[in-house]
């Protein structure tokens, strides 16, 4: 098993790590501009610019940061040109260590990887993810999913205090003086998420029909006795890893439709907690809550101007994305044992708003644990 | 020239507009998950899912948004297959306009170009930018950016608000009663940010050594009489573009040496200021400033633990990405009427400490035309 022959082939990345999760995963680093990280058996090596050089030494997990000059003025001379680029930094690098194939992600720049087909390397893809493991998560890593849910419930929260202050004046809601809307709602989240220590960006928070499409993020004055979806998803700035929680409020008076709609949501949620467990089929799970709404006089289906009832999946992988495998919809998948996952039924008709309730559990054996903490109480009068 | 044979190949992106600007550039159209979007000559063609599908319609600049799921229908009839990914439907959307290459970004995901080619499609990763046009910014993109920086001013001004309200104890500095860290002054730094209607990301308030690092973000206690670099790079949500902004502070009483270093560098930044404009080549620029701080006794090397100097480049293109073209360092390159730079000259000297300032302006045909404003007074009593 040690012979060469039989050793995988290195693992390459080029990327930065505000917008790629591999990259952060692999060497748990920040860097803001793409750089070269190789792995080449259990060693990680990094590439990086001197900007980032001696962070990269001191607080990565990098076995070896070798100068990029260097591996630049190497090449240059190698290759016999006056300027180089990653791709003949990654030539050089890989004729040093004997390596003549990369598997790279999905999602590798196809630019650079034709260029290193060029200098004769052989690139492979990742099918799928490049690092399955990322899908289990460690202990640790729940504790800072579960912090993402905290700073979540803190924006959440935010948004609540505001409703309930803002009072119903002529079929209006004013905060503070001024007519309420979905910016300003929007910002007293965003600055309780950043106060925890988490960037929230493209919060939610959509009243009315708006609040129809899933990710319209919401604008203009909210108003009285309409349900207001407030979805926050923010990402903790120490760690990476992401909160994604969800509820609906309404500041008044439900109507007994709306007030339906916001208990078949719950119940559905509900059924989904109770089955969620390592092996169940996450197909079974998501149609069971489309029957369930149906039944309860809420269907699904498409019309002229776009879907009504429950037309997005029931929940998706969070970890250092915001949307990462496994997913829980109509696709055929058995939930795995350490797994984190959202829990978002909604539904939504336009005429009576939406409605969506979201949680984020890690799924066990038995069950699952739940990573996120707020009531469920959505009526502020 | 209207005949097929002479036209150009059809364009093709797969990406997310939060991470990848080329896509929001293109449809001006934000969507959280990677979509399809495909330029025929003129037409702009978007496939997005049911989540997207409505707003996709009514806000973007995309000239047929075709429903996804019956071209997901089509390319599993076609080809045959229980289910198709994204590869499939593009070959589908292909075949039906007649398009046989497809000109991608450098950063197209590389799994994806190479299942393309398997379904016999040429991809054609373009060689530097997909949009050139994207680094000649139009008069609305250049209030956007000076929009990007107002939001930046604010948060400078925060910091060195809370830097005027904090007291020097003992040799520590404390703010409310508290030990000031880089954290608590990062907070307020992107509070502000926020409320001016912009997302701050890796906000850098670095103190002492650590400014150093020009990476470094910054942690633990601030001390009185070193120097705090305060960088800011928010980005506007309404729009997608970036401000970039930093300033040196002091609180307390500098030293002789700190008063060089930084008049130093303020001289430096006056200087390129001078220089810029359309024609003029970045590297005599960039050089000149390394020259005139070798000059004042300020000189660039490498030692064991990293660089010393000025290590990093005079300028950056920003816009819909915080780092663009152009460059302004030791390569080549004449600048162009429109384009909009950061200047940003820096010295550091672990021991004395670093400064960096930093303003964004618009190159024109005679000069510059500043889109940052502030103060340059840096002492803080």
């Amino acid at each position: 098993m040690s012979s060469r022959r039989s050793s995988p082939p290195a693992l390459l990345l080029y990327a930065d790590t505000d917008r790629n999760a591999d990259q952060l995963y692999f060497g748990r680093f920040s860097v803001p501009d793409p750089f070269i990280a190789v792995g080449i058996g259990r060693k990680k090596i990094a590439l990086v610019s001197a900007l980032e050089f001696g962070r990269a030494r001191k607080e990565s997990q990098f076995n070896e940061v070798p100068p990029l000059e260097e591996y630049q003025a190497r090449a240059r001379k190698r290759l016999r040109l006056p300027a180089v680029g990653p791709a003949e930094v990654i030539a050089t690098l890989a004729r040093e260590r004997g390596v003549r194939a990369f598997r790279v992600p999905a999602d590798f720049p196809a630019g650079l990887a034709f260029r290193l087909q060029e200098l004769r390397l052989r690139i492979e893809p990742a099918a799928g993810a490049l690092f399955p493991a990322r899908e289990i998560k460690s202990d640790t890593e729940a504790r800072a999913l579960a912090e993402g849910n905290r700073c979540s419930a803190l924006g959440i929260a935010a948004a609540e205090d505001v409703l309930r202050r803002a009072r119903i004046v002529r079929g209006r809601l004013l905060f503070d003086g001024r007519v309420l809307t979905s910016e300003r709602l929007r910002e007293a989240v965003d600055v309780a998420c950043l106060r925890g220590g988490a960037m929230a960006q493209n919060t939610i928070v959509a009243g009315g029909d708006q609040a129809c499409d899933p990710h319209c993020r919401g604008s203009g004055p909210l108003k009285p006795n309409q349900l207001i979806i407030v979805d926050v998803f923010p990402r903790v700035m120490a760690t990476g890893y992401f909160g994604d929680m969800t509820r609906t409020f309404l500041k008044g008076t439900p109507s007994d439709a709306q007030a339906r709609l916001v208990a078949t949501v719950r119940a559905g949620q509900q059924q989904a907690l109770r089955q969620i467990r390592a092996g169940a089929n996450g197909k079974v799970i998501h149609n069971g809550i489309t029957q369930a709404f149906e039944a309860a006089g809420f269907p699904t289906k498409r019309e002229a101007h776009g879907w009504i009832g429950f037309f997005h999946g029931t929940g998706h992988g969070v970890g250092l994305e915001i949307h990462e495998p496994p997913r829980i919809n109509r696709g055929d998948y058995r939930l795995k044992r350490g797994s984190v996952v959202t829990v978002e039924p909604g539904l939504y008709y336009p005429g009576l708003g939406g409605c969506r309730i979201e949680d984020v559990v890690q799924v066990t054996a038995t069950g699952v644990r739940l990573l996120s903490r707020f009531h469920y109480d959505w009526v502020i009068r």
